[in-house]
């Protein structure tokens, strides 16, 4: 029987927020198996690129990258958030190893082609370096992973963290029994986004298409979720949505299933 | 017999300077044995500093480093410059790995002491992770370690680039025959600063003394040289300073000897 690993994908509510952040990392340091953090930081780079004179820009939910932007993801993501991730992990004595898509060829990917909107700098996934991934962990070692990538031409590319999660799941699932957790500031999908008690327990994929129908389910949780489909569609064993305390339990939150 | 290791340290002039940068990293990736780069970032620290309006503070050519230039010197060093020389080695068919001191708890250092000026969190550094990096380089990974440390109670310090450069030269002596490089925007130690052609061709400890009681050797260049010196009595093999032809020649530079 394969081990398991937990990969969980931490939101930028979490991180942009100094009590939900020393929280989530004891939540998480405490998870005794192999593990992986992912993590985005959007809100922290719009800030440095107000502060900067530069205007962030979005469409569908999406980030426009221009060079100026990148330059700013990239020292937020793979600098600011990830090394503060790392150094907080060691004091819990959580030997973690902070990654770019490009430290190691982990994540290649191909800048997304012009097609109505030009999202600049922004990568579609090819391949995840799962050997490497796999190496890391046998070493005992907690990858803590930004959602950058390159294109093994010189060039980092912005890339969503949701996805990135997703893959690195379905690439991991080769050796180990993947469960996958999207930890974010709501404690599972709501079905009112003004009840925060409104946590619907388990969606099937059924059930997802009726509640977009329905427009029950809309904008940044529809990419969210197709993710988790195409996720268990190929081969991740479990897949959860909730707040904080899915890190230790899977008591409040939302189960995806297929 | 001990197989070779190459540790480059390169300085800000050159990571400043977008022709000097790609001519670097291509003579880097042409050493054709284990390799390891150290790099800072002062220059493009600050002029970020500035942007953001922080004033850069220096004492003995030493930065003050407050809670929000550390933030800076985080996004610049392990983010901006780390990731740009990751992915360009990529591209280069050099498989790099980026690394500050948190990750893998590479380097561990503590706090510098007040003691008439307080540096603010700037660390000394007390341990090499060797047994890790060893690892790295075992599995054809090419170190890029950025100069920042943390003291494993969760706190990111920052650490002269030179000496996270000698300290680890000297630590991977159990291991590998090593060769420490200082690539910078000069062919060597001068012996006329207004003169480029008066490069000393090779300096031992007795003469640096002399020339330092001359003033021919002054300000930063001391604690370069006494970062040598320490690492040659500590076995590190060769220590060579000089500008990019250093990465594949050691025709023109100054040899560091006891």
């Amino acid at each position: 029987m394969k081990t398991k690993l937990t990969i969980v994908k931490v939101g930028g509510v979490i991180l942009d927020d100094n009590l939900l952040f020393e929280e989530f990392l004891k939540n998480f340091s405490l998870i005794n198996e192999n593990k992986i953090i992912v993590h985005g930081g959007g809100i922290i780079a719009s800030n440095y690129m107000i502060r900067l004179g530069i205007i962030p820009k979005m469409v569908n939910g999406r980030r426009i990258t221009d060079s100026k932007t990148l330059d700013i993801a990239v020292m937020t993501y793979a600098g600011l958030i990830n090394k503060k991730i790392v150094s907080k992990l060691q004091k819990l004595n959580c030997n973690s190893i902070g990654l770019s898509g490009a430290d190691g060829n982990l994540i290649k990917s191909k800048i997304r082609k012009v097609n109505k909107i030009d999202y600049g700098f922004v990568g579609d996934i090819e391949k995840i370096n799962d050997e490497f991934l796999f190496s890391l962990l046998n070493s005992n070692l907690t990858p803590t992973i930004c959602s950058l990538t390159h294109d093994k031409k010189g060039q980092l590319l912005n890339t969503n963290a949701d996805t990135i999660a997703s893959e690195i799941a379905i690439a991991m699932s080769k050796y180990y029994n993947v469960t996958l957790k999207y930890c974010f500031d709501k404690s599972g999908v709501l079905m009112d986004q003004n009840s925060n008690t409104s946590i619907k327990k388990n969606i099937t994929k059924k059930e997802f298409k009726k509640l977009v129908d329905d427009k029950i389910i809309y904008e940044g949780m529809i990419p969210k979720l197709e993710n988790c489909f195409h996720a268990l569609e190929n081969g991740v064993n479990k897949i959860y949505i909730g707040d904080l305390d899915i890190l230790n339990t899977i008591k409040h939150c939302t189960k995806i299933t297929l």
